[in-house]
């Protein structure tokens, strides 16, 4: 089946007529017939299919001859809510048909190729970025993982269970057979858009944390409590989102407060509390600190005014990732002499964690016309989806080799 | 059985262990309890119970002699998220314990007394305050009502048939007894405490709406985005927040951000949508519609700026409420010669509903030492709660003699 056949296939899984968007939550039905579908295409090519108690599977294709580690490639199949149709599965069904090239190709690898599906990369139901990956390499404690629960206050491990998967958290020896890592990912900014190529190449992953902002106030009655006498936790919530907007633009990062929950969340009451979530990025984990500081710095000044309380709590903070440089090079190299762009990510991926891991890890680029993502407009042009396809079986074969 | 016998019964269901607060949603377990326990009581004094196909329920005591149209008393049992005890519940135990007091006193009235419970008055599950009062009123149609659905997507028809009541909304025939309506309530501001007395009667209700805003942007990962290409809806929402409150508080008036609805609500997305409730009050409609204009202009202006787009939607607005002035007179005149003190409400009741359909109505308040209300830490001191059940008695004595 050729990458347009799987592609229109998947498209249809998960996917909200209403909005356009996807909505693949771990372990939820969407997600769980997209892991299906990757099993069944694995099956048909003769796959051995391996997969560890945190929800991840790797494939691997491994003809007579083959022996040793394995060049690994793939990404994740889950979306953020009303997410787009490229972020993850791109890599995964590029992965499939790059195998299919190789093979008519007659190229025969002398080291095992596999491709990896890791759970929740979004971190969309759990909270927890890359959850997958991070379980699996031990960046994530098991303790810390039994105590995430979802919107609906589900545990992990009672989802997986809920989705027939036994589950046996922790660091697992699927890691064991892999020699590198390279994950093919759409572009999610407008880098190759600007440079007029379809194809690019990591050098690194900015610096990323995900903090937990708790304004505390005064639940009061809308109508009869005088603005003077109030203690809103929403107006200091306001200001510092407010804040660190102006805060990353000044500066040239991000600074984004994109999830909020309120308390008691009546039209007819002041809050009691607004819980709200900073996710920061920086070039440095120097300029990441010191913009947390400067946010942190204005929502407690405007707790002084509001009468309120502010507590920050650091969920996830990751350093900065720089990708092998030498696989990098060797990557972008193409047969014409030219070489494809190398270039930073602001995002997290699973390529991210490997790395920090350890494991040697690079990651090709899919052009993206307008560089939204997390939206049902996220997109890249069939041609530039074939491309990548190319450069990533052309990058397997020098691997494996 | 005592006040304090039945306060102390009541002051049970509905009660969040966690926060102290009280969570007795229309129709859900912990506010049927309420209602069970009030058809009880009113059986246990051989009341009348009279229901609609609304959920309101008025009890009568008419013994022999009794005739025509009677005085109905009696509030709401339902409160908002994590509310308190008082705001609504007061109002209905102090009417069983006032039909108590005037019995044992041996006063056999010449016109039926009744108590009513409506449902729903909070509109903290539909978004819709006083709904049973409204419907039973005509002042809601039975088609707008039958749009209204919870945060879980119930309609209330459906809310209705789960509770076991035979769903008929609209117009009832419960009103066609009454002549005139009085309803306690725990004060909710700080009139009386400043005045130094325990009980106070209404003159007014100021007016009041509530108004959706839909601020709508463009989704999209908070990391890759650069801040300068993102259209945040959360920017033009907080914004218009802290506006609405400066313009409320330089005015003198009240406007609130109490509810917010973030779409996608991810940590990790830029919003594509923020839809935010405004619940605004002032001390004229003059006022109310200027102060919304001058809110509106705030968000409009921020739009242009984050180009965002935002639509308002009035979903209730109610006119100022003057309740009659004869009978808030008749009320506040004291055996000694004295008078409680006659002081507006920025807060909305049943009884506006009532006043508004044509019915002479009046409302008698109880002290509250620290003005919260709509919040667990509610409070009314057990002396002034007494004293409200002796006034709320010697009104309804006055009345049906």
């Amino acid at each position: 089946m050729s990458f347009e056949q799987m592609w229109r296939e998947l498209a249809t899984v998960g996917r909200s007529a209403k909005s356009g968007g996807y909505f693949r939550q771990p372990f939820a039905s969407a997600e769980r017939e997209c892991a299906v579908w990757f099993e069944e295409e694995c099956a048909r090519r003769s796959l051995e299919i391996t997969r560890d108690g945190n929800g991840n599977v790797f494939a691997w294709w491994q003809p007579a001859g083959t022996s040793g580690r394995g060049v690994l490639t793939g990404s994740h199949l889950d979306s953020v809510l009303n997410g787009g149709a490229y972020d993850g599965p791109l890599g995964v069904v590029s992965a499939l048909a790059a195998v299919d090239v190789m093979q008519d190709r007659g190229f025969t690898p002398s080291k095992p190729i596999g491709i990896g599906s890791f759970v929740e990369e979004e971190g969309s139901r759990f909270g927890l970025a890359c959850l997958g990956s991070r379980l699996m390499t031990g960046a994530t404690s098991v303790a810390a993982a039994r105590e995430l629960k979802d919107r609906d206050g589900v545990n992990l491990v009672d989802a997986m269970s809920d989705a027939g998967i036994e589950p046996d958290l922790g660091r697992s020896d699927l890691l064991d057979r892999v020699e590198c890592f390279v994950e093919l990912h759409v572009e999610q900014g407008r880098d190759l858009i600007e440079r007029g190529v379809p194809v690019g190449v990591a050098s690194a992953i900015w610096p990323h944390g995900r903090y937990r902002f708790d304004f505390t106030g005064e639940a009061n009655h809308a109508g009869t409590t005088r603005m003077e006498d109030r203690r809103d936790p929403m107006l200091t919530y306001a200001m510092t989102a407010l804040g660190a907007n102006e805060t990353a633009r000044l500066s040239g990062q991000r600074a984004t407060f994109g999830r909020v929950d309120v308390q008691p969340n009546g039209t007819n009451a002041v809050p009691s509390r607004v819980t709200a979530w900073l996710d920061a990025r920086a070039d440095s984990s120097e300029q990441l600190e010191s913009m947390l500081a400067e946010i942190e710095r204005l929502a407690h000044e405007r707790c002084d005014r509001d009468g309120t309380a502010v507590q920050v709590t650091a969920e996830s903070v990751s350093a900065a990732v720089h990708f092998d440089r030498d696989l990098a090079d060797r990557i972008a190299a193409r047969e014409d002499g030219d070489a494809w762009p190398i270039i930073a990510t602001m995002a997290g991926h699973d390529a991210g964690v490997l790395s920090a891991a350890g494991v040697p890890t690079a990651m090709l680029f899919v052009r993206n016309p307008t560089g939204v993502s997390h939206s049902p407009d996220e997109f890249a042009e069939m041609a530039d989806c074939l491309a990548g396809v190319e450069a990533l079986a052309d990058t397997l074969e020098r691997l494996s080799a």
